[in-house]
């Protein structure tokens, strides 16, 4: 099992979360963050003296699946949330060495 | 260390917390996310059509505990959050490489 | 990669973010924390039958970091964080199995 952790512009969320309605998940949450990334260096040229500005809102989407369909869901996941331009946002794995359904528990 | 993550019912919160108090973990969160698991499959032959009825509020435990500890406490969160219905929740147990008290770093 | 969860005193989080504005990161995310650590125990010898008083506001900063960056990024959180008293916070290390940027995927 994998966590897999998509950060993604929040215009695109509903349309990315609509793609993975039928995805192989065992579990899926929506999270708004502030948060940047390389781009903040573009941003800094104009706005260097307010660093507030370099934070941008972004919606996490964090999915717990099968490590077997993990290729699909990142294809699922870049196929709705790419749009070619700088911010669109990182996909990140992260290992799960255990989980448990508690009703099976 | 690992990371746990136990994802539960809302109303069940407060029990596990108190069950934790004197658990042996080196740190503990609580969060309200918004999430689905499988049980959306059952809510979708109801309610097909508006996509947000989909999601449900659920809490987010996250702690993290020595790795002698995980069964312990894996064990004291279900004993508090398993219901045996549909939807109690899951957990999850993520490594961690590396740790670090700030005080003592 | 590694994904860095530092879990600070708010009243520092300008500071640390300040120290971090050119840190070699992929990605960073701010969030506020409801938690506890250690220092539970200490609070709970004045305030033991109130259960809510043990929850103190934290500030967790996560960042995605290349391996060859993990020791310079974590020296400079622990430089901006720690003031040496009881609650400073701790730092946490997972592993990262894959990463992407949308934008290259």
């Amino acid at each position: 099992m994998k966590q897999i952790i998509a950060i993604i512009k929040p215009f695109l969320a509903d349309k990315v979360l609509s793609e993975l309605e039928h995805a192989p998940l065992e579990a899926l949450q929506v999270h708004s963050v502030k948060g940047f990334g390389r781009q903040k260096n573009y941003l800094d040229q104009y706005a260097e003296s307010d660093y507030s500005r370099a934070f941008l809102p972004k919606v996490e989407i964090r999915m717990w699946v099968e490590d077997s369909r993990v290729e699909e869901v990142l294809a699922t996941v870049n196929l709705a949330a790419r749009t070619g331009r700088i911010g669109d946002g990182k996909i990140f794995v992260v290992p799960v060495v255990r989980h448990e359904s508690l009703i099976n528990f």
